[in-house]
């Protein structure tokens, strides 16, 4: 019997026939994530349904030395969940139970595979809902979140995932069910810190108690349009100087306002708009209209074009609609297009998104900038053709310039999306060698075998001359793709 | 030559003779921190003045297998910088500057032994301040607040110092000098997480860049009266409820009162009163004043005998004042005390207060209660006579119990003073074993030969009848004292 058809029969026996997919047609699915242009044929995808069968998938994937891969939905953009090739993925998503809701002391605790916004709507009837919101919410696993750190429009005011987690449950590299938190402030070391964003290196979080929050009294949103990103710029910096501390703070640029009126939710933005703000306070109702009114004149000192607060809850949530789909929307003015995660301080914007402009004069391939401007993480979106030969190559190196421009700033190449693959070798943008292996021997604690999402998040120990693309020590691939 | 000479000559030939104390009577300050039932008699005591001098003296030490702590002000509450005895102090007292602020970006960089309260005033021209604001600010240093991840009456609203720092600059086991964080959401594993709250077994905190916060436009500060400390919690729980979230909310008991009225800054509280809220809103000026309101009428719905607000700044400082005299002030109405630092589930504060008064009760021993009851830090203070014959081992105990009340109510053993030797033990009440085990290994990461804070933090693997006091490899001796 061959290795993998002891394994898929192995995982049938403890799983089930219908929660084992081995079949090649079946595992394509599987090649990749949200972050499209790298892709690795998984040995087989696995569907267990409890803790208890993590648990033994684990051990015995352990014991028979096969790495594998967490997965939630999918919706990562670094390859995070990815394979390189030959790895087993435990797929997550049929744990989706919302196991408990404390109202009294603001918690909730959910399996790994419940989806991000269908926790707030579970707990909106009561008044309650759940801070990060990343654009992927609608379909993006809770687990998926806590592996990646995720963030969101919101995480302004909020902060990420790991601001909002309490507790959680783990299945370790050996298939050892531990309990990290879950006491409020848990003495000795923050291993909850630790293992939030460390995208399935260290275990497989199979419970995550979760922090909920009672629903401000009062929203209110504005929109802003300008004659340059500058004056945007200059506006977010005024905002925040001004000692409001908005729910989120978003702009758009001349190319990202374009592909949104393509796409699914259009809202009218004025034809020609170099940059707009979505702009969001919350809290008590006294005192809304007040930071409103003084978020306008801020706007009104920074040259603002035009400037109009949202007439209600529809409109609110169509302006959000809009903005969720800029991603999506770059499919309907590019054939392709790779996004980037960089983050700066809020002081360099202007300067940031004038060096991302010059890299894309320089390359040729158009950048749209949609981002988190009030954390100042950017989120350049590169523009290219994969039809045209090279050019999946340079919107890569384009993608790792625009890192370049973030670190030079005393930035950072991530803020919300990981690692993964995608930015395993930039992460010597931001660390030494040293820094690096100590990182290594930290996981090595956890995953001694390093069978845990196998060679992701980090590089390897540095060689001349070492290309990009050959990341991990699988057979990951990177591909040709068109949307 | 001795080994203690050949150390002290090297310290000598180092950092120089004005920065080395060995003779025992300079030593005795050292013996002990906050917690001044544990003492240990340090080898010496060293006054490295920049990262370089932490740097050789580290690695002196480490080539030599002397283990060493590092002091900030000698503040702590749990003995994180009390010598078990054969131990070099590394003090930080000499590295107290302001490295550099940053307006724009929020952010200021300060050496370990700058003043918690020295950062504030330094920025409050400009209209900044730190937020995490231990009892003890005034003296307290940033070192030593990173060490034990302090808290603060304002970390209900604003976090405590782990949410305040952006960046360290760290002195590992054998001299090495590394940056952690620094950047913005630093990519990989959350180091900076790792080493905050440590209580220095994991490196030497040489540099630290905190967030620093805009000064909100407006404070409000209401002090109220119950008959009972179950009103005064069920208001808190109503406060909560009501959507409010206050910058603070303190309780004091009975004994309490009674304590703060007798020492430095009495404000006149009513004789017999059972329990005191003072609770502060703060953020844009409109809408303060409904917040106040609802507070106060959630107040009234529990019973609440007397309510006032603070008419001016000055008023609202001397309630402050007055509160944070409270643990000296157990100086005024007892021997000796003990201050405990437990956290449970807001929604069981009644519950654990009644428990607590049964131990009381059983023990013999006063308990008086002071805390942090909107995020359900307890701080009880065990009133005891060192002079009566056994009462201070029975004051540890009673301290135990309390913990144990703590977390039967699924609650945690420390909120901000830290395990040190003090807690050790009672790791035991939220750890298993082996998740005890799996943090000593992640410390062996950074401390392989636990020279570093040698045996504090956390137990001894467990052996049956290990009598408490025994703690860790050294001498440390728990001394009958008396203020």
């Amino acid at each position: 019997m061959t290795e993998k058809a002891e394994m898929v029969e192995e995982m049938i026996r403890q799983l089930g026939d219908d929660a084992v997919l081995h079949r090649k047609e079946d595992l394509l699915t599987y090649e990749c994530d949200g972050l499209t242009v790298y892709r690795g044929m998984p040995l087989a995808v696995v569907f267990p349904s409890s803790t208890e069968e993590v648990s033994g998938v684990v051990k015995w994937l352990h014991e028979h030395e096969i790495p594998f891969i967490p997965r939630g939905a999918g919706t990562g953009l670094s390859g995070g969940a990815t394979p390189f090739g030959g790895e087993v993925i435990i797929s997550l998503v049929r744990m989706k139970r919302l196991l408990d809701v404390d109202y009294d002391n603001r918690e909730a605790v959910v399996q790994p595979g419940y989806i991000n916004l269908t926790l707030t709507n579970s707990i909106t009837h009561k008044g309650f809902y759940y801070a990060p919101d990343p654009s992927s919410q609608a379909c993006c696993t809770i687990g998926g979140n806590v592996a990646e750190n995720a963030g969101g429009a919101h995480c302004l005011k909020y902060g990420v995932t790991t601001n909002h987690v309490l507790g959680l449950e783990v299945v370790l590299h050996n298939g050892e069910i531990v309990e990290i938190g879950g006491v409020p402030d848990a003495p000795g070391y923050d291993l909850m810190g630790l293992v939030t964003g460390s995208e399935g290196t260290l275990g497989i979080v199979t419970s995550i108690t979760v922090r909920i929050l009672k629903n401000p009294e009062a929203e209110e949103t504005a929109m802003a349009y300008f004659d340059s990103v500058e004056d945007a710029s200059y506006a977010v910096s005024g905002i925040i100087a001004a000692g409001i501390v908005p729910a989120a703070i978003e702009m758009m640029d001349e190319i990202a306002i374009q592909g949104v009126e393509r796409a699914t939710n259009p809202v009218g933005h004025p034809e020609g708009s170099k940059a707009v703000l979505i702009m969001e306070v919350d809290g008590i109702a006294t005192g809304i209209e007040e930071q409103i009114e003084e978020m306008v004149s801020v706007c009104e000192r920074h040259n603002v074009v035009d400037i109009k607060v949202a007439k209600n809850d529809r409109e609110r949530g169509r302006w959000w609609a809009n903005r969720k789909t800029a991603f999506g929307a770059m499919g309907a003015i590019s054939p392709a297009y790779l996004v980037q995660d960089g983050v700066i301080p809020r002081s360099r914007l202007s300067e940031v998104l004038a060096h991302i402009a010059d890299i894309s004069a320089e390359s040729g391939l158009r950048i749209a900038n949609v981002f988190h401007a009030g954390d100042g993480n950017l989120h350049p979106l590169i523009l290219f053709d994969a039809r045209n030969e090279g050019e999946t190559d340079l919107a890569l190196d384009v993608g790792s310039r625009t890192l370049e421009a973030c670190t030079a700033v005393g930035g950072s190449i991530t803020g919300e999306h990981g690692v993964g693959i995608e930015k395993k070798e930039d992460m010597r943008l931001v660390f030494s060698d040293e820094e690096i292996e100590r990182q290594i021997t930290v996981r090595s604690v956890f995953n001694p075998h390093n069978l845990l999402n196998l060679d992701k998040q980090f590089p390897k120990p540095a060689r001349c001359g070492e290309v990009k693309q050959a990341v991990g020590s699988g057979e990951a691939h990177q591909v040709a793709e068109q949307r």
